[in-house]
């Protein structure tokens, strides 16, 4: 769900940057800019369903949201972990704000100040991998894995192993061995892991190396397109990518479907963009605030 | 215009606390809560005409638009002055928000962290007093002054001296002394200075004397009615008044409209407020996002 799609100055129609990533319910919030809390309501979102909030820079537009879900969440009766991961900076942030405001949190709120390589794990199981980005202030990007699914159980080979749909199946999907007709039959000679689906979400960032690296192999990759190719200058100075070099990022990567973020007040529809990167990577779209990507293996 | 009305947690009608006063075009925001500056855009409102904040207490609800708001006043080419009056703390928060995000501004911010008693003269001439109220924390009222306006002329003394329609009466209007049959007249002889509208705002108060004996003498009231009477004890606990308090103060200081404001998430429509409030002072509103109050001398 796409909270606010704009660069870093909002419009009556894009709201300052901020994702949902749902999954069963938890919600994993990708930047959290001014306005973030009013949207999460707006959409039908509850704030206390956040386990993380991930921020990829620490530029005013990207976290000024985030002492005032910090605040709301304890005036909502939240009392459950809260994690936060992002850049340097940030806990130092959090806490001035805080302590500005009077405030001390009455539930327990983890930051951590990531580096490129690094791996959480959430509560709900969610994996996160942080990766560097390029842009004008230490940034990072992160991909999002699904948890594992049940593995799926191959048919066929249980039938030639005489295994029938019952209790042994479900043992064997569950990881463990079992003994069949005399014969120990391992889970890998009949269930199938599942693949997981990958988000991989840019922040900021000019289409760098190591974008482009760390992109590679996620099934979604949603990225920052805040000009049109004819404004790459202007883009790369700023240290953003154009519709363009997200395609192009989509297109080298095998990514199977790209959305455009982080757009320019000056464009007022999405078809400049869109024809800018469909040449490249058809399977493009423009992220509009309130729009939700479903998402099926 | 009410930007936002709503108590510590927004809800989809009502945006976290913030009035634009505008005066011939100039505006000065009365608290910044989250989302300020698109409730601005949103109500036409460019934030360049913003000449002063005032920020009537540190609390999260009341100041987290500020930093967002001044780095966007910097996006969209502000050069002139920008004046920021609240109470202690405001310049460090401001301060450390800007570092924490790698900003330094790009237009003059004068910051002030004032007392009760103070007052300023803003550029566009219009008068901010500062006054005392009672909130949990250190907290700040404001009244507003318009601008003088041009005397007006009393046509039956102009008459009685026999000064005639045009430039002798100009001059009187302009405070100059004129002779007129050889005589010397003075301006208070035929012109009579003109009322100056005064709004005051108490943020989030409890309905103490300090705010009484400050509101003495306003013509338009906005103050905090955060609950109905009903919800006394928890109003006061947490330093807030009640709409039937919002009234009483009303009807004690000779105001001659009361808007109440900063309403509780739990309060759907205006009705239970209003007739709280209105058997005690009938010229009762309550504030609405984007509702906008003419007031004309």
């Amino acid at each position: 769900m796409f909270l606010g799609t704009s660069a870093a100055v909002p419009t009556r129609e894009r709201g300052l940057p901020s994702i949902a990533y749902v999954y069963r319910g938890t919600v994993v919030l990708l930047d959290a800019g001014e306005g973030t809390q009013r949207a999460l309501q707006m959409y039908g979102l509850s704030p206390l369903r956040v386990e993380a909030v991930l921020v990829t820079h620490m530029h005013g537009d990207h976290v000024f949201g985030l002492p005032g879900l910090l605040q709301s969440m304890a005036m909502l009766g939240r009392k459950h972990l809260l994690t936060i991961i992002g850049p340097k900076g940030l806990h130092k942030f959090v806490t001035e704000a805080a302590k500005a405001t009077y405030w001390l949190p009455s539930y327990p709120v983890a930051v951590y100040e990531a580096s490129p390589g690094d791996k959480y794990r959430l509560p709900s199981g969610i994996e996160v991998e942080v990766f560097k980005t390029c842009h004008r202030i230490p940034s990072l990007g992160f991909k999002l894995v699904e948890p594992p699914r049940k593995p799926r159980v191959d048919l066929e080979a249980a039938k030639r192993l005489g295994i029938r749909p019952g209790p042994l199946l479900g043992k064997l999907q569950a990881g463990e061995a079992v003994v069949v007709r005399g014969r120990v039959v391992k889970p890998e000679e009949v269930v199938r892991p599942q693949p997981r689906l990958v988000v991989a979400y840019t922040g900021d960032t000019s289409p760098c190396s190591e974008v482009i690296e760390a992109v590679r192999g996620s099934d979604v990759l949603v990225m920052d397109a805040t000009f049109t190719s004819d404004m790459a200058e202007e883009a790369y100075e700023e240290g953003h990518a154009t519709a363009r070099d997200a395609a192009l990022v989509a297109a080298k990567t095998g990514v199977k479907l790209l959305v455009l973020i982080h757009i320019s007040a000056r464009y007022e529809d999405d078809e400049p963009l869109l024809s800018d990167a469909k040449r490249f990577f058809w399977n493009t779209h423009v992220a509009r605030d309130g729009a939700k990507l479903v998402l099926r293996p």
